[in-house]
């Protein structure tokens, strides 16, 4: 609903409103009342008051990977500054947060005034810059150009899956837009990329030449059809083609890992090995996405993929290699090719493949006669029992990631990690954002104590607001992945503060939550019986009995990071 | 001491330690291990694992503030960035802080691979040139270049008093440094900037002869006198001249306010009246230091300062305005000249002035039958009476700052506040880092709530190294600076999560820390004299019977923000 000669906050909160986001993430500030005020006053967005600017990045972020897009609001400078490090992330992994900035009013910023959040030069453009290298596009809004500068940078945040910045000085912010305000539609309505018909034609009939000839076939679906909101339609191609698929640990769970053709995860040198047998044999491999093969995603650079078997639909894009070691090899690109064209073009023509027998995943099953010690075994293995279908489980990155990675999730259960960016910290915040964006849906956060340190600030926000999630807080003293790869030489600075973690919620006013210290097995399944019982959020802190796993030595570190001469590797084993 | 055969890692570390830096902030980080290391095994530093970066920033801040110079380590990308907001907040105060940042292995940066912390777009540079923009000068070091970019590095850092970046990647760190080690000396025995000999005599001799002219002469001392280690310099000129002066806010105790001529703050139209008349019918203003007369310090924008009678001795040039109305006046500009060969010059030339009676300053007093509410009022005046010789007062932005920016300070008691930057969450880790770089000196925090959300994960950390800040957290459930000059609106966006605050020291680890709640004013008396004998950290949570002073109407914040045209103002009162 279009309010009635809308000022240019208004409307600019309003059609970013129009996708169906729900809820406003940031901090107020002097500078950015306008545009505070226009959020409030909206009778469909909720303001979401962060404990700061980096925190309400991660959150928007979180509500992003499950609605689709998101809304971040900052002041001028300190703020937005304090939200680059979160904003950037969802840079890397695809996400279209709107990132509102007031600015002092125009009338200031001509005088060059020395005002406060500034360097008192007179200057007013150095941090729009600096914000700006964390979206894809930016503006900077005037009354005149509103109308036209909104449909500009919602197209392009949503073409890219990428975030936006929205500045407008405080004055302008106030006066009415100039022209017809335009009502948008819902996040899934909007129109997807328009491919070249010729192009279009041209990779889809290569693909499909490719699939004919193909004996082993592998899809390596991507985390972008989430991102797109293409995995219904990807399903679809999956049951028409038989195919059989794997993923990468940044694409974990695109779909629902409950799907008969889901082979389990590909991770290099780090997989199951009927599975990386599987893969790595494969005569084609489809991309479905434009699969990022990071290093931590591949095992550290472990996949052993050839170039020329892999066929990459990018999201703008088709990518077929030929023998890149040739100088003068051939790299055939197909663009602009909308991705879910090719998707819909394959399902019409695709003919059944009758594929050979597949590995298939299993779940982690707890070692009989284990101990009652909290291991990272028996840890993954409490979790794999734990997990429910719908559940929403949300992993940090370090240990907690690079264990329970490997469960198997039951149907539709959704796995979110920021593999790519891998910033510590993100986990608490995105566990509110997620919880959120769907609060029919059990969230479930598992985290190292030492990245939850980074914003545990943001429980006191998930009190607030009533979110429910389950969060389990794995606590071994140190930052364990940075000591496991450091090959476990106890430095110091690897060691956190002690904190006494389960008295946290309490103390940031979630009265009701269920919080619970465990140091045993029997302890942990008591309590998360107990916490998903409960009708609040829970708060588990588990005391690992083993600090870490077996670690990295020295020497592996160095080679992993190439910080030796290569001659130094093989001289000495 | 230097270090047969360093590292490029560690001849960085112990370039920096030589300047008598003692610890440094940050957090580990894979690409960093190599500078982390260098760090670990450095006998003259200290690792200060902090909980995030922006709080490892501010603490970093706060050090420098004390000692003059401090040392930030992050890792690449995602540790980087989210130091952003806080060394931004240094460069506009002035404040070096040497910031090293571990970059991933040159080998790897030339695969162009897609690595975690970036893009996956194979490119490297993006975050540099972030960085970079918080800084006076960026390096990125090679065993090749590491001698002369260090001197170089530092040199400037210290000349422009701001930050420097300095990143160095993993496999050159870990190599031998090229050439001859220097051993730097000690920060207070670099040498300053050279002065232009003639520039310097004619900048004097002005100054003199506008000296002599003068019949009611003022001093504004400004920060950058105690930035540059130039108060005892400063405090001779005041002893030879018997000139008055005043400070701005954010020039509050540059020298002790104990000080017989200091007559007071100067804040425009909401000083002391006869402060302000004093200041404002001065015939000559002797600006020392380069006072920014920015919005907040001189009570918005209301100083009435002729600039003609304004002579501004700027750290590396001296201005002298004639009528700037005109558009052929003449500005005199005198540079290089270093500010302390000024004021060297002046206490060698100078004649004593016999000043007029100028209006001395007083303490905050509670008014007598005042009740056990504790108000601004009240609150000031408790402070006032708690303060003692010494102390180092660190005010948060807000209404903190606000109110106690116009208590009389005891002898030597320093004031700390980041007045042209105000970015809310400051307040508690500088607390820390003050508190690190001077343990002799008891340190007290007053600050908000509302912006102690923001980094009060830093609690732990203080007692983790065992510092003992008194620490006094104001519970309005507000943001309150932001309901007072939004008019006292209620906005939604103004308010708090409820957390318990006095639980939080205990719940991140500071086992045996002093804390209370107190709601009146003789319950905050008794935990202020508590805390004053406890010999460890404390903290008071103070429950304001008055939210927030009587608050700014909303026209009076449309015009203060020049949100209105110059006519809305006029047409309507």
């Amino acid at each position: 609903m279009i309010k009635n000669n809308p000022t240019t906050a208004e409307y600019a909160v309003q059609r970013l409103a129009d996708l169906g986001i729900r809820h406003v993430f940031g901090l107020p500030g002097d500078y950015a009342f306008p545009i505070d005020d226009a959020i409030e006053s909206n009778p469909n967005l909720t303001w979401i008051v962060c404990s700061n600017e980096l925190n309400a990045a991660y959150s928007a972020d979180g509500y992003a990977r499950v609605f689709g897009a998101s809304i971040l609001s900052t002041t001028y400078g300190v703020g937005e500054l304090g939200a680059i490090a979160g904003v950037m992330g969802a840079k890397a992994e695809r996400l279209p947060i709107f990132h509102l900035v007031g600015m002092p009013s125009t009338r200031l910023m001509r005088t060059r005034k020395p005002l406060h959040h500034t360097f008192g030069d007179g200057e007013f453009n150095h941090f729009h810059q600096l914000s700006s290298a964390t979206a894809c596009v930016s503006t900077i809004l005037t009354p005149e150009n509103a109308i036209t500068e909104m449909e500009r940078v919602i197209a392009i945040a949503l073409s890219q899956r990428q975030p936006a910045i929205i500045a407008i000085a405080g004055d302008y912010a106030q006066m009415p837009v100039i022209g017809n305000p335009i009502q948008g539609v819902p996040l899934h309505q909007v129109s997807p990329p328009k491919s070249n018909p010729q192009e279009l034609e041209c990779a889809v009939k290569t693909i499909l030449q490719r699939l004919e000839q193909a004996q082993q076939p592998v899809i390596l679906p991507c985390f972008t059809l989430l991102r797109y909101g293409l995995t219904e339609q990807f399903t679809h191609l999956l049951k028409v083609t038989g195919i059989p698929y794997a993923t990468t640990r940044i694409d974990k769970a695109v779909i629902s890992e409950s799907h008969p053709l889901y082979m389990g995860m590909y991770r290099g040198a780090t997989s199951e090995s009927a599975l990386r047998e599987y893969v790595e044999s494969a005569d084609l491999i489809l991309d479905i996405g434009g699969v990022l093969f990071d290093d931590v995603s591949t095992g550290h650079g472990s996949a052993r993929l050839d170039r020329e078997k892999i066929i990459s639909i990018h999201p703008h894009h088709v990518e077929i290699l030929s023998n890149i070691c040739h100088i003068n090899s051939q790299s055939h690109t197909y663009s602009p090719v909308w991705i879910g064209d090719v998707i819909s073009n394959l399902i019409e023509n695709i003919k059944p493949i009758s594929s050979k027998k597949f590995p298939q995943p299993s779940p982690i099953t707890l070692e009989k006669n284990a101990s009652q010690a909290i291991t990272w075994q028996t840890l993954r293995a409490t979790m794999q029992n734990f997990l429910e279908a719908e559940d929403i489980l949300i992993c940090e990155s370090g240990l907690s990631v690079a264990f329970l990675s490997s469960l198997l999730l039951p149907k539709n259960c959704s796995f979110h990690n920021q593999t790519l960016w891998a910033a510590i910290g993100w986990a608490t915040p995105a566990t509110f954002g997620a919880a959120l964006a769907n609060p029919q849906r059990r969230v479930i956060l598992v985290t190292g104590d030492g990245a939850h340190q980074l914003t545990a600030n943001e429980i006191g926000t998930m009190g607030r607001y009533g979110v429910k999630p389950i969060i389990i807080v794995l606590n071994n003293g140190i930052f364990g992945i940075e000591e496991f790869l450091a090959g476990n030489k106890s430095n110091i600075y690897n060691v956190l503060s002690p904190w006494n973690y389960a008295q946290i919620p309490h103390a940031m006013g979630c009265e009701n939550w269920y919080c619970q210290k465990v140091t045993s097995l029997d302890e942990l399944n008591n309590a998360l019986e107990k916490a998903r019982l409960h009708n609040n959020g829970a708060y588990i802190e588990v005391v690992l009995t083993e600090k870490i796993p077996p670690a990295l030595s020295e020497k592996i570190y160095a080679q992993r990071y190439q910080l030796l001469p290569i001659d130094t590797y093989l001289s000495s084993g």
